[in-house]
């Protein structure tokens, strides 16, 4: 039995796409599984009566603040304590829900989760994590730190590679999964002090560490997990998505240019739709934000109703495979292996 | 009258296509202008032969060794003094030319011009800068640094906003170049240390400082030069290409499966070559290795002749307004503005 947490409130198309998600996911999860809807009791409830949903496998709980994406994230979390927000991170740590998804504000979410959930013992950094569609090649990539961490020490990308290779194992089913380190050179002596100090600790783990992937590669997915300093991480997933933008915005501009273009570009619609399609981040669910005593997932702001229902039903693999159990126990074995933590 | 020294030996398609491509050139320069090439004579002037070339604006400049993209940068330039990289650098500094152009080893071609030049005084880094062709926007953005420092003080960052600065207004023509921080978020607050602290130097500064530029709007080029570490230059660089040959590739991909989709794709082909060119850097010449004293200009490796012929046709412009000049002259003003070194 899972109990799922939604944040009604959070994101740009909160709360109609985000309840009509939840009653697509409602339709397929197992009977037993149930979701928790948090946020203005009203709203929620009009928006469940133009799904035409009656039955009771959805509760709302009634939240009467709403974090913004304007808002300060660590003031927020403080200041508004009826927010949809808060109240679905205190469910989850009184353990009345499994797992809480947000598309709120990013900030909000990962500080509010630090402060009421706390860090998995031995964790010092926890970090957002995307899964990244394949381009080239045929498998997604979890990027990981994506952005909470704009700081690291080498130590903390060791750990990310560990919560990143528990994860892949859990819940996407990889065996042992392969650790890249993104830097800016293929040789073990290339990059920054931090990315040179990260390559040892990386080396001598007993990850499936392949060496440092170079940011050329990574639409080929060279790594089941490639780690870096959420600082490069939120640079690659936003210039991913910038890019993507721009390509499909010259492709449309040269393909409507023209009778014989625009003739071949009606031939061809259905293939740019695949096109368009392989760039969806909703497809593949919300971004873990691992390291905390609880299991949280942030979905992108813009998610539509097909995002919040994939993030759903990848939620319940999340927490069925036990993925915080798990990094707290390897966390631990690397400990005990070394005999000291990661931050003398 | 100006001087080309060109590295007849580096780059992957060197010296065929390096020859091909100052042959073109010497055809449009102006009569009192000459190309110098460095390298193996016999190859050179059999290339020269092929390209059926009997002028006298191109010299050869005999050297006997070659430096390679295998070779560790700094030994190789200690070691083989009689590379073409070497020799044509010795020449620059000699004032026998005016400016050296090079395909060849990135590391080579910087710490060899560091080691011979010597730095601009007031200039801690010099710094690559490569011009990114404009995707959905209508002009280039100067990246910088895109590779030469993984690592950077914040002042360094205000160092390459003024190298940058001068060479869009001196060759490229802008009258007040807008600079722009590459940085996780649009806010003065938001980034790493580092950044929080350029953000301020690059703040109070004369130059046309317009913020933080975030990774997602790189692609609508929001400033003429944007500014970072080299590490990130050097992700979002390589990105950028990576990025550029997943969707050729994803797009062929998609056109050629199907009758219907192939048809559209025939009628399509122009447009698509267009999209090519779209991303194709030989458009733009040669990325200029800014701090040092003298004009050295780095070529992509795989540069084919239109490449050299376009960065020889640039090198013109950087010679003839006197960047370094220019650099040594504005740094020196923010030297006594302040009162103080940059580097306290």
């Amino acid at each position: 039995m899972i109990r799922i947490g939604l944040d009604g409130m959070g994101g740009d198309h909160a709360p109609v796409e985000t309840v009509k998600g939840a009653v697509e996911a409602a339709a397929l999860l197992r009977e037993e599984d149930s979701i928790c809807i948090f946020g203005d009791e009203e709203q929620i409830r009009r928006e469940l009566e133009n799904c035409e949903y009656s039955g009771d496998r959805i509760q709302v709980v009634a939240t009467t603040e709403v974090i913004t994406n304007e808002d300060s994230p660590v003031k927020a979390v403080r200041r508004k304590k009826d927010s949809s927000l808060v109240v679905g991170l205190n469910h989850l740590k009184e353990e009345k829900i499994d797992v809480f998804i947000s598309a709120g504000n990013t900030g909000a979410l990962m500080s509010g989760a630090l402060l009421t959930l706390g860090r998995i013992r031995g964790i010092d950094r926890p970090a957002l994590a995307t899964l990244l569609p394949p381009m080239k090649g045929t498998k997604p990539m979890f990027l990981m730190d994506s952005g909470a961490n704009s700081e690291c020490k080498p130590a903390n990308l060791l750990e990310f590679a560990v919560m990143g290779s528990v994860y892949m194992n859990k819940v996407m089913g990889i065996e042992s999964p392969t650790v890249g380190l993104i830097n800016i050179g293929a040789e073990a002596t290339k990059g920054n002090t931090m990315t040179k100090a990260a390559y040892e600790l990386l080396d001598q783990s007993n990850l499936n560490f392949i060496g440092n992937v170079e940011a050329r590669d990574l639409p080929e997915s060279p790594a089941d997990v490639v780690v870096c300093d959420g600082f490069t991480g939120n640079i690659v997933l936003k210039y991913t998505e910038g890019m993507a933008m721009a390509f499909m915005h010259i492709l449309k501009d040269k393909l409507s240019s023209g009778v014989q273009a625009k003739l071949g570009a009606a031939l061809l619609m259905s293939k740019l739709k695949d096109f368009k399609k392989m760039f969806d981040y909703s497809e593949y669910g919300g971004a873990p934000f691992l390291g905390v005593r609880g299991a949280v997932l942030k979905m992108h702001g813009s998610s539509n109703a097909n995002a919040v229902k994939n993030t759903i039903m990848k939620s319940v693999a999340y927490v069925e495979n036990e993925v915080v159990k798990t990094i707290h126990d390897e966390i631990m074995k690397i400990a005990e292996e070394t005999e000291e933590t990661l931050y003398d």
